[in-house]
């Protein structure tokens, strides 16, 4: 299996994490995946992901504090392979998994997708349980020194032993046997951590062995640009940032990371911004609440995220969407660029703006994004020069978010953008793209 | 002018460092020239560099305590600009500068290119002088704290000063006038210099505002990553190593080095692997000697630039060359990677080997280099899979270095390659390339 | 408890490690133990100290691979607390602990010592176990984060945690109980570990809290100079480098510690020069051997380590020692610089030779170490001068290893010291010492 | 010479800088050391220190702009010795320097210091001037790559040069001429310089060799802990800060400073907390005021240098000074402590409080001082354990500023202390101290 077919555009999706926290149970799911089937998979919507600590019994217990309740009781069968938590998943109960759930997601005509952990239980190494399909037990593959700094549960794997890759062979198979198509593994994609370039190799032949095709998505990020070749040579997606929030310091300086890692965009390759803090979010984490990004900040994102081809994975609780964020992530000619655009490109960045350039692979047309990075209302102009063009004469610029066309452009495009605002233009144009 | 045109291919050329170090004198670079251009010019190398410490007049004075001779004395025009040391290059006497040898080396067909380091002599700084066109004077545009720690002629430029913008253009005016065709700048290309990057927009307005196309390299690198955007947008080669040798740990390296650069080759904006410690170099250094490269690894060499599309700059003495180097520097279908070829990646690399792919610009054509990184004889095995091909079938692979050919493979290419040594393929193809 | 009385003078003794590693047993001990009170107690030796892993069950077991095996058994009791492994310490039966073997090393009028790990064991927080005197559990107490990066038995303590303070205290009184009169507490002595700094507090009232003078011995070191203060307040001991062996560039490596450390030297204070590799070392190492040091470099390590005034404690077998290192160990005029010397500074150091000097603290008498750090025999000479002295009119060095006297020097002492070789002299002295 | 014995107590003066930054001259200097001669010698201030850029003849210029003018005018000799500016210090005329200054200060009874940098100037390296008493130029000991990160003035020498000792040596010899009793060398006491420990060095061998005593005192600081051993052996003061100004939190850094430090006070050695911002300062910085501590802070800051025994440096105009600030710096029961007190030591320090204990010399007295490092008013409480005491029992306190007495102290002393205050307490007593 070639893993860049898994995922021949940027995958989009729902993920639970950001309005649940570790505590989403089935029912919710299924509320958000059937929201999504009815009202956005037209769009392009389709995966369903549920995120950390599913096998977890004390979700959310003592949350005030822990985020991840340590040596608490977790879900596992007689091989070190966690499990759904029945009380929370009850259609897993009696071993079967998230098969129901996923069979669920399916038959709505969506995706199915779970996060793991990278390596193997502790619980399992320090009970010496058994490594399916192997004569070894968890104890022998367990590295006692590779943890997670933020998460209690597992030992990283020793990737040099026998019975290691068996291990994530093992959880593969489970998961192919769920139906389950994308992949997220945490604690796997940083700067820091010696064995992960390892791991990552073990997850994609993992997949290869399971013999269905899984979208894999790395996390927490920041990914190392100078490991680039790596991420792309063996997963779909991974992080460039540290977890993205609603808060504008931290949309600004995605601008940085996209400028960093835009050479690195390709069928089955993408470099992830994050999950989309949009709509109501923070629930599990004790603080429920309307996004903090204004209007014109969620334009900015949008914006940025689809021009520069991220994955786009929705993190508000979908059945609370109102009317304006809907309309924003069912924007069908902004999700285009996701899916009909290529070859973007910083044109330039301050502090005060930025200035972003991709053409569609379908038609004579370019599109062009001007991000106001200040506090105040800012006029920025280009010029063809500045974008490649030989003129501008011929060009109609439509703004993709108000549908506004301006035709009558001559020597400059000048536009007015709101504080922390965009202007996202589809230009058609007659004249050939002269730049390579 | 766009920048990116300054460049189409990879500049191919000669450069004095190698061989004489500081030393080099205008009937030397003649010489170099002209073998150039009877014996080279029609393989596409054009360009004829002269090095660093053209204007010192101490060049390898004390050499065995000094690369640069402090405090030296250097030739400067009341202008704070830097001029040919005459008595090296008797033809820049009278304040002409490198006009006639320039005007020489265009007479035969070739480009001319010089050396600067970052910066404003300290001597001017220290004397007060003018800076031409305004009413500043050296030291209030020199930075005193801004200096090379290597070779101690510049201070920095105060790159917020009024003047500052202004002292580069007046090199580079001047530089116009000689007839100058490359810039090779030193100093500038270095994750640890805070100024570095303003100082490499200033480069960039100066050939602008000159009128000249200069092609415009970026020494002494490591260049960083992080900082891909901003030398593509400004420059045209930029170093990806420190000083390159001929010491096989460096060659090796340079797989890494190649690695993570290879998604940012493209029209005028080229990493730069480096000049090519061929033939008979490091006479200037007190050591001539041939090549200390065996022929494998000159082979891994020029493989490797090639299929990278690294510039090539050759480093030796080109008048005492030999028939094997000669043929190394003008195989044909070997250089016509550096200009029809495209998309070259890294398909896989590991401590004993490594394997590149690109294709041909103009043809059905795949270019396969199989590199042997380690010290023994390697058989190297790669099946149509792994580089995204369909298969084989109907597949002629001819080996550009030893010019045999092969078209009977079928499920997997297997070669002996000799330690440290390359096998470069041709691979012609009637099946569609399937991999994006 | 004021600590520093718990150590008036540096301690010396013998621990298990150099010779046994992890895999020392009780008959093995006390053989040791037999063989001190009868050849070397009278010189001042009396502690006997066994080191890590005496409550692993699998000790030794796949030594290739594990140096302590991951998820091993081990002996604890149901508060959490580990106990000697009954099959390794039969006396340590019926959950007795070290009582037994502390009564018979105190039988011999010498003291008993124990290595632990900080922190509490793994296991005891997978499996929940109790806390004693509180009604918490492992789990509540344990920091899943805080681990050591060389040995898997442990999780560091939640240190602000309630229940935290008083399982340090249980494992005291516990020791209390046996007899144990010297703690070496490992992996929590170096610069890079968060929540040491409070752990060494804890211990430090654990200990006070007891009852039972134990002298508090931390490692591994190196010791972080700016924490000095903190050592102070609460340890006896702190080892000032990584683990020490028969090697001279680590040996040549502790002048630049003993300098660092040398304004550190007091009562119940003593930084620690670790372990004297001496006689045979290294079987449970897979590996014995008679110590790697020549024997000039054991006189330079043993007049390095007393004139510093570093704990001794010997790492070899006792049983197997010759008559030349039982010499070593046993010249009490070096042996009195231990206990009755103080004001030790370093003189001058460069690469190639360094010189200490002391004084007695009960009589007119100096110590003078001259240092051969070269790999030649070398002329080492020194001036009053340089001592602080006002002359040498009347003095009488005594060379304390060849005991020869020297007492007609009159401007310079000057003194032939064979390659990695030491003199160290007992300068007898009329004259007023005239520095402070 | 000892130099040792060229400080037998922590130095008192007075130094330009906090008052002037680099503009004071001959008419100010004498209204200081007047001042002092009249008020503040008989309490052990005898320093007239001139501070940075006296040889500057552009001093002050561009105040806006630089501290430093770069590539300023200096005043200077014939074999690259810098001299005062005449403008600035008229009775240095025709080449006489500082002596008649320096003997007008000694002839008040005081000692005269100057500021200067490490190094020689760089105008003297690119002129290529002489070096008294040799045959080398500037340019042939001046290191290129050695440069100041904030003073452009200087170059580092070349120490393995010849010639560059004998530089340092002709300018002591010069300062000696002179009349300088005091040395503050700027740009050597730092972690990052490679070349200074042996610039120190040669300062050391430069003052031996000149034959006047002269203190040696080195900035800018943080010196450097491991390096703690070099400084006692070479120089007299070092800084243990970057500079001090009056800000609370660089106050409360202090005692962070004094804990690491605290066993490196010696007779002749002195780490320096740095100038004492009292009274008015900041003028020739362009913002003249009185200093911005409180007097509870001021309390503070006198209480520590004092007890730690720091030297005392003032940087207020003095003739500006009030009674209170006056009495602050006479108070001689606490500037006792930096004569006739030793064996300072922190006893305790969190983020709230420190307590310090030293004790005199000559009597049965101990010195206490209790610091809030709090913003609330705070009972601090010591007990007699805590410092090492049998007990308070006819112990009488005396509070050395506010000269109240306590005596009947019995289980713990018990003291109310405002928010960033101290109390300074001698204790009296009758009982042997106990504790080394």
């Amino acid at each position: 299996m070639n893993k860049n077919k898994f995922a021949l555009t940027p995958p989009m999706g729902w993920n639970s994490y950001d309005y649940y926290d570790t505590t989403v149970n089935e029912e919710q799911v299924k509320q958000n995946a059937d929201f999504m089937a009815e009202n956005l998979k037209d769009y392009g919507w389709e995966y369903i992901v549920v995120d950390i600590s599913w096998y977890s019994c004390e979700a959310g217990y003592k949350r005030d504090e822990f985020q991840y309740v340590p040596f608490g009781k977790v879900e596992i069968d007689e091989y070190s392979r966690l499990l759904p938590c029945p009380e929370r998943f009850p259609s897993s109960a009696d071993g079967v998994g998230f098969k129901p759930l996923a069979d669920y997601v399916h038959s709505l005509g969506l995706k199915f997708g779970i996060h793991i952990m990278r390596g193997i239980p502790r619980i399992a190494a320090h009970n010496h349980m058994k490594v399916y399909g192997t004569d070894k037990t968890a104890n022998e593959i367990a590295d006692p020194y590779s943890i997670c700094m933020w998460n209690p549960d597992m030992y990283g794997l020793e990737v040099n032993k026998q019975g290691a890759q068996e291990y994530y062979n093992s959880i593969f198979s489970l998961y192919a046997q769920w139906g389950v198509d994308f992949i997220k593994c945490d604690d796997i994609c940083r700067l820091d951590m010696k064995s992960a370039e390892k791991e990552i190799e073990m997850l994609y032949n993992a997949i290869q062995n399971c013999g269905r095709p899984m979208v894999l998505s790395l996390s927490p990020g920041p990914a190392h640009i100078n490991k680039a070749w790596h991420y792309e040579k063996y997963a779909n997606m991974w992080r460039i940032t540290d977890d993205f929030w609603d808060s504008w310091p931290l949309l600004k300086n995605m601008f940085e990371r996209c400028e960093i890692w835009q050479n690195h965009v390709s069928e089955g390759c993408y470099p992830d911004c994050d999950m989309l803090p949009l709509g109501f979010i923070g629930k599990g984490f004790g603080e429920e609440r309307l996004t903090n990004f204004t209007k014109e900040e969620q334009i900015t994102m949008m914006s940025l995220w689809c021009i520069f081809r991220s994955p786009l994975m929705v993190g508000a609780e979908l059945t609370k969407l109102d009317k304006w964020t809907m309309e924003l992530m069912t924007n069908s000619k902004v999700l285009r660029l996701l899916t009909h655009s290529t070859g973007a490109k910083q044109i330039s960045r301050d502090d005060k703006q930025a200035i972003w350039l991709s053409r569609d692979t379908q038609k004579e047309a370019y599109y062009l994004g001007l991000f106001n990075l200040s506090d105040q209302v800012r006029n920025i102009h280009i010029t063809p020069e500045e974008l490649g063009l030989d003129g501008f004469k011929g060009c109609v610029f439509e703004e993709l978010w108000c549908k506004d066309s301006i035709n009558n452009v001559t020597e400059m495009l000048e536009v007015n953008v709101a504080p922390h605002g965009a202007k996202l233009f589809e230009i058609s144009i007659n004249i050939l793209y002269t730049d390579s």
